[in-house]
C-alpha cells in the first residue's frame, strides 16, 4: 500500500501521541495534521499546541476543539435514556466518546483533503475497533493508520530512544513506566493495567482519581433534585443548564460523596477479559436518577421493551457500533419511549451511595391513576383480577393436566 | 358454585389471616386445614399454632413447616443464578417466596383430601395472582379462593366487627390501621401503602425495619468473602454453610452495614403502579458477589446471552409465572451456564455500599488467559485485530458508500 | 352501572350485528349508531345501510366509510414492513383490522357524542380484546358493550326467537348454523369453528373461498414484479398504484395460483388453542417479495435485529396491542430500517407457491459491493479473514483450555 | 511459524483437495492424513481412499468415516427442534456439516498425534470461519491451515499449473472452471457464484439438482404422515426408521415433488452479501411437520419464547458458533420445550409445496382442553374476559388519560 500524503492525528499532546506524529513524519514522509479535542478530561489544550508547533505542524494544520457540549448532548445523553450498563455494571464511559472523536478526525480530514486518520490506540484493547469502526462508518473510502499495530517501537525502551532520536521532550514521570494507564472524558475516568492487572488484588488507592474515598467523604447526606425533559437532565435544584454544564456539576457532587466506583472484569470485544478501574461520578447519580424519573412516567409495556433491549445496546456501543443502522434502530425506539419522561428526582448522596428516594412530575401514571380512578369503585374493580387471572392461569392448567394425564 | 368442603389456608396467625379463617368456617360450613410457613420471616411460629387451635383447628389439621432451606436453595438461589432485577432494581424477594406458598398449599391439599386453597392476599396485587398461577399451574382441579375478592368485609370497621362477633382476639396495635404494610421472608422484607403512597415524598426512616441507617452504620469498612460453586454460594469467610443459613449470615452483614435499601415505584402485573421500600440486605451483597465471580468465570458470549435473558426471567418471577414452561426454559439455559462459576470473591461493605474488590478462581478465564498465551507473541497477535476490524466494517463501508452515492 | 345513552356499534348489517342492535335498544333503552366499514371483505354496503334503516336507525346515525386505503396504509403496510409471522406462520389479517375499526368507533363517538361502542366479538376469542384494548387506549373513558359476554341469548335457538319476536329478518341460510364462521377484509379471509375444530382431519375443500385449489390452478407459473419504496409496495408490473389497489390487484393474482392457504392451530391470547384456515394470497406474495427486496438492500446488523424483533411485535399485534407504546417503539424501529429498502423483485406463482427468483435495485448493498471494490485487492482482503477468525475464537480457545485443564 | 509436522486434511477426492493435499507436502514438506466423510452427500468414497493412495498417502494415514447418523442425529435434529431459519428462510444446511466435521478432523488429529488440520474452504466465505472456530472450540492448541488464505495459487490457471507439475489427475470436466461451486450432504444442496452471482437474474435451472422442477412434478398430491417423540422424527408413515434412514426418505419425497427450493441472498458473517440456491427437500418438510406438531403440544410460553430465541440460535449456527457456551444455553432452553412434542403430522406435497393439513398426538393441548373442560360452564367462563381485558388495559387507559390531559 502506497504511503499516506496527509494524515490527521488524534493529538493528546502527550509523549506517546508526540511519538506517533514524528513517527507518521519519518514512517510515511507525509503531511500531519493534529486533532486535539475538550472532552472534558480535565487538561489544558495550549501546551497540545505548542507541542505540535514545537513537532513542526503548521498552524493551519492544528485543530484544537471544544467537544463537550456536543459529547453530553448528542452522545451521552441519548446513551443514558437508554439506561445502559455493558455486562450490567459499566457505564461506557469510554467507549461512548470514541465515535465523537472519529466524526471530527474524518471531518477535518475532509476539510484538510487528508487521506488517512490516525489514532494511539494499541493493538489489544477495544478503542481501535471504536475509532476505526467509527471513521469507516463515515467515510469508506478514508484510510486508518493504527501506529501500535503497525511500527516496531513494541517496548518502553524502544519509545524512549525514538523519542530522544527525535528530540521528542520526554516528561520526567515519563521515563518510566505508568503503574497503570487512564482515559479520561466528562463521563468518566477509566484506569487499567499494570497494578490493577490482578483481578484478586484489591486496586490501591492512588489508582482514584475523580471520586474521594467514600470513607472521607462527608458524614452529612446531601439532596439534590434533578430535572428531566423528554428523557434528558435539563436542570440541577431548579437552575437550568446546559448538557456539559449539568454533568460538570454532577460530577462536583458525586466526586465530593465517594460516587461512581467500579473495579470491574470486563470481556473486550477483541476476545480478552480485562480488569478496569472506573469512575463515573456524574453519570453514577444521572442513571439513578433517569431510572427514578422512568418509574413514574414510563408504563410497563415501554419500560420492559426498554429494559429488554438495552442489553445489546449497551454491547453495540461498547463494541464500536455507535454509527450503526441497528443502533440507530433501537435509538429510535429508546427515543419514542421518552416523549413523557418528565419531571424531577430527588437523589441522596452519601459515602459512595446515590439512592432516589423522591420523585415526582406532571406525566405521573401514578398519579395518574388517582386522578382518573377517583372513587375505588369506578376505577380498579377487584374482581377483574379473577377473570385476569383465570384467562393467564388457562394454559397453566391443561399443561398440568397434561402432566397429571400423561405421567 | 358450590361450597367447598375442606380448604387448606395460608396461615400466619395474624388477625387477617385469623378473620379469614373463621370467615371460611361460617361463609362454607367448610373444614379448615392451616399452613403456617417458616420462610425467615423473623417470627415464632408457635403463637400461629396456638391459635389455630383456639380458634377451633383441630391439631391434625394444622400444618408448620420450616421451608427455609427449601426456599433459598431451590427458589432463591436459583434465581440469583440469573442476577434477576425487576425493572432493573428490585430483588423480587416477595415475588420468590409465593411459588414455595402454593406448593405446600397444594401439596397438603392432596394430602388431606382438600378441595380448595385459600391466601390472604388482595384483589389489587400482585401476590394473588402468583398464588393462583402456582396453584393452578401444580393442580389444575383446585380450587382458589380469596377472600379479599369474594366478601364484603371491606372496611377496617367491618374487620373488626367482624373479628369481635366471632371471638378473634385483636391485639391492641391492630385496632388502628397499619400505618403501612410490611411482608418478610429470608430474603427481604418490604414495605408499602399508606404513608408511602405518595412517591414525591421520602419514607420515613420507621419504615425501614430489616437494616440499620447507612449514617449510623460503622465508619469502618467490612471484607466478606463469599465462595460459590457452580453458581451458588456455599461459604462466607471460608466457613462453609447450608443456603438458608449462609443468606442469614448475610442478612447480619447487611443489616449492620446498612446495605439494600430500595425506593421504588414499578409497574404491578394487574397495571397499576406502587411504591415499595424494599429491604434486601443480604440479597444485595449475594447479587454483587455473584455478578463478581461471573466476571472472571464466564465468556462474553454465555454472560451477553444471560443479560439478554435476564429482563424476561425476572418478568416471569414478578408475575407469578415461576411454574411455567418458560420459566423453566430459561432456567435451563441460565444453569447451563454456571457449570464454572465456581470461586471467591471479597466484597467491602461499607455505609449502604457492597462492592466487589477482588475475586479469583481455579476456573478463572482471566488467568487461562495467562497460563495459555505465556508469551505475547505466541497468543494474541495483534495483526490479527486489524482483519477483525476491516471484516466487522465491511458492511459499515459498504452502507457509507452507498449513503454518499444515493444522496 | 347504569344504563349507556348512546352507543356506537360495529355493524356488518349481518344477523348477529342486527340482533345487537335490537338487543341494545332493548336492553338498555339507548340510541343506536351503526358504524359499517369497507376493509375489502368483499360485500355491498348498502344493504347494511338500508338494513339499518329497516331496524329503526336514523339516517344521521348510520356511519358507512370506506377504509380500504386507509387499512392497507397505515396497518397492512406498516405491519410488512415487520414481515410479521405471528407463531412463524400466520399473517395476523384478522388481527390487523381491529384497531383501525375501534379508531373509527371512538372517533364516530366522539363526533356524536355517544358513551359507548359495541362490538360482535364473543367472549371466547381474540377478537373482544383487540376491540377493547384499542378503544380504551384511544378514549379511556369509553364504555365498551360486548354484548356475547352479556346476554342471555347463548344458543342459536334464543338468537332466533329473539330475532323474530323484534321482526329481524333472518335470511333462509341463517336459520341453520353455518358449518365454520368467517372473517374477511382486503389481507384476509379466516374461518374456524365447526368442521375445522378437529385439527387432526384435513379442512375440507368447501372452506376455501378466497384462494382457487393449488390443483386447479393454471399449469403456467405467471411472473409478477413488485416495487418497493422505503419498504411498502408502490407499484405492480412498473404501474403505479395506491395501497389498496395494489393489494387488491396481489391478491387476484394470488387467488388464481391457489398462494397463501394456511392450516393453522394458534396459541389464542385468552389462553384456548384454535384452529383455523387462513387465505391471504396478495399479503403472501407480498412477504415474500419484501424479504426479497430487503435481502440486497439491508445490511446485516438491521435484517438481524429486525427479526429479532419480529416475533414480539406480531405478538402485540395479534393480541391486540396495536395502539400501546411498545408496538409503536418497535415500528418507529423498524420503519429506521426502512429507509433504504427501494427496488424491485420478481416473484414467481406457481399452484400454492410464490417464490422470489430475482431483485434489483439502486440502493442494492450487494451491488454496492461490487462497485466499492472494483478489484479484489483493494475491497476484501483475504487475509482479513485470519484475524476476524483469530479473534472470534480467542474466548473459545480460553474456554477449551479451561475445559482441558479442569477436566 | 515453525512448519507443521502432520496435517489432518479434510479431503473430498476432487482436484481442489488434491492440490490441498499435494500443496501441504511440497510447502510444508510434512506428512498428511486425510479425513473423508460420509454426510450423505451422494459420493462415492472408494475413489477417494484410491486418489490419497495414488497421491502417496499411507492406509494408516487414510480415514473415512460414514457420519451420517450422527449427522442427522446429534447435529440436524437438535437444530430442527428449534425450527431455525436464517435471515428468515434458510435451512442451515451447509452451516450445520462443518461443526461435524471440525470434530472429527480434531478427533483424528489427536488420535494420530498430528499437530495441525487443514480444510479447502476460501477466504470469502463462512466454511473457514466454521471450520476454524470449531476447531480452537474443541482443541484450543491445534493448528489449522487453510491454504486458500496462504498460497499463490490465487488463478484458476496457476492451479491448474501446479496439478501438472505434481501429477496430479485432472477430470476433463474440471479443466474449465465449473459455472457455479456446490456444497451437499444429506440435508441440502446449496449452489453459489459464477452464472448465479447477479441477484437480479433468475438462476438457470440446470442449478437445481436436488429436486425436480415443480412444474414437471407429479400432477397428483401425496400425504406422508411423520411421527415425532420429544421433538425428534421417528417414524414416516407409520414405519420407525432411523434419524439418516428418515430424513434420507424425506429427501426422495420432497425430490419427486420439487419441495424446499430456495433463491437467496444473504448476509455472510464475514461482511459481504452472497447469492444462493439452496435445495432442502427433506428439511423442508421436516420443519413444517415440527411447527405442525408444535402446534398442538406447545403451549403458548414455550412457544413464543422459542420463537424469540430463534434468530440468535440460527445466526450462531451460520456464524460457526455451534462449540460455544450460548448455543448450548440455547439448545438447553430449546430442548426442555420438547418433552411433550410427541405425536403425528400429516403433510401434503405437491409441485412445490409443503402444507401442514392434519395433526394429532396422545399430548395434544388442543384436545386436553377438551377433555378438561367436558362443558362450556365448568372451564372457560366468558366473564373472565372482562377482567381479564379490563386488567391488560389499565395501563393503556392510563396512557390514554395522560395524553388528553397533557396535550
Amino acid at each position: 500500500m502506497s504511503a499516506p500524503k496527509k494524515v490527521v492525528l488524534a493529538y493528546s499532546g502527550g509523549l506517546d501521541t508526540s511519538i506517533i506524529l514524528k513517527w507518521l513524519q519519518v514512517e510515511y514522509g507525509c503531511e500531519v495534521v493534529t486533532f486535539t479535542a475538550d472532552l472534558g478530561q480535565g487538561e489544558e489544550l495550549d501546551p497540545a499546541r505548542q507541542k505540535a508547533e514545537m513537532l513542526g505542524i503548521r498552524p493551519e494544520n492544528i485543530f484544537i476543539d471544544d467537544l463537550r457540549e456536543e459529547f453530553v448532548r448528542d452522545f451521552v445523553f441519548p446513551m443514558f435514556r437508554a439506561n445502559a450498563l455493558y455486562e450490567g455494571l459499566y457505564l461506557l464511559g469510554t467507549s461512548i466518546a470514541r465515535p465523537l472523536i472519529s466524526k471530527r478526525l474524518v471531518e477535518i480530514a475532509e476539510e484538510v483533503g487528508a487521506d488517512a486518520v490516525s489514532h494511539g490506540a494499541t493493538g489489544k484493547g477495544n478503542d481501535q475497533v471504536r475509532f476505526e469502526l467509527s471513521a469507516y462508518a463515515l467515510n469508506p473510502g478514508i484510510r486508518v493508520i493504527a501506529p501500535w499495530r503497525e511500527w516496531s517501537l513494541s517496548s518502553r525502551t524502544k519509545l524512549l530512544e525514538f523519542a530522544e532520536e527525535h528530540q521528542i521532550p520526554i516528561a520526567k514521570d515519563k521515563r518510566g513506566e505508568a503503574p497503570f494507564s487512564v482515559d479520561a472524558n466528562l463521563l468518566h475516568t477509566s484506569s487499567e493495567g499494570k497494578v490493577l492487572e490482578n483481578p484478586g488484588e484489591e486496586a490501591p488507592d492512588y489508582v482514584y482519581q475523580r471520586t474521594d474515598d467514600p470513607e472521607t467523604a462527608p458524614d452529612t447526606p446531601q439532596m439534590v433534585e434533578i430535572t428531566f425533559e423528554k428523557g434528558d437532565a435539563v436542570a440541577i435544584d431548579g437552575e437550568a443548564m446546559s448538557p456539559a454544564a449539568l454533568l460538570t456539576r454532577l460530577n462536583e457532587l458525586g466526586k465530593v460523596h465517594g460516587i461512581g466506583r467500579l473495579d470491574l472484569v470486563e470481556n473486550r470485544f477483541v476476545g480478552m477479559k480485562s480488569r478496569g478501574v472506573y469512575e463515573t461520578p456524574g453519570g453514577t447519580i444521572l442513571l439513578e436518577a433517569h431510572r427514578g424519573i422512568e418509574q413514574i412516567t414510563l408504563d410497563s409495556g415501554s419500560g420492559h421493551l426498554k429494559d429488554s433491549l438495552m442489553p445489546r445496546y449497551a454491547e453495540l456501543i461498547y463494541n464500536g457500533f455507535w454509527f450503526s443502522p441497528e443502533r440507530e434502530m433501537l435509538q429510535a425506539a429508546i427515543d419514542k419511549s421518552q416523549e413523557h419522561v418528565t419531571g424531577t428526582v430527588r437523589v441522596k448522596l452519601y459515602k459512595g451511595l446515590a439512592r432516589t428516594v423522591a420523585r415526582w412530575s406532571e406525566h405521573s401514571l401514578y398519579s395518574e391513576a388517582h386522578v382518573t380512578f377517583e372513587d375505588d369503585l369506578g376505577a380498579y374493580d377487584q374482581s377483574d383480577a379473577q377473570g385476569f387471572i383465570q384467562l393467564n392461569a388457562l394454559r397453566l392448567k391443561l399443561l398440568a393436566a397434561r402432566k397429571r394425564r400423561m405421567g
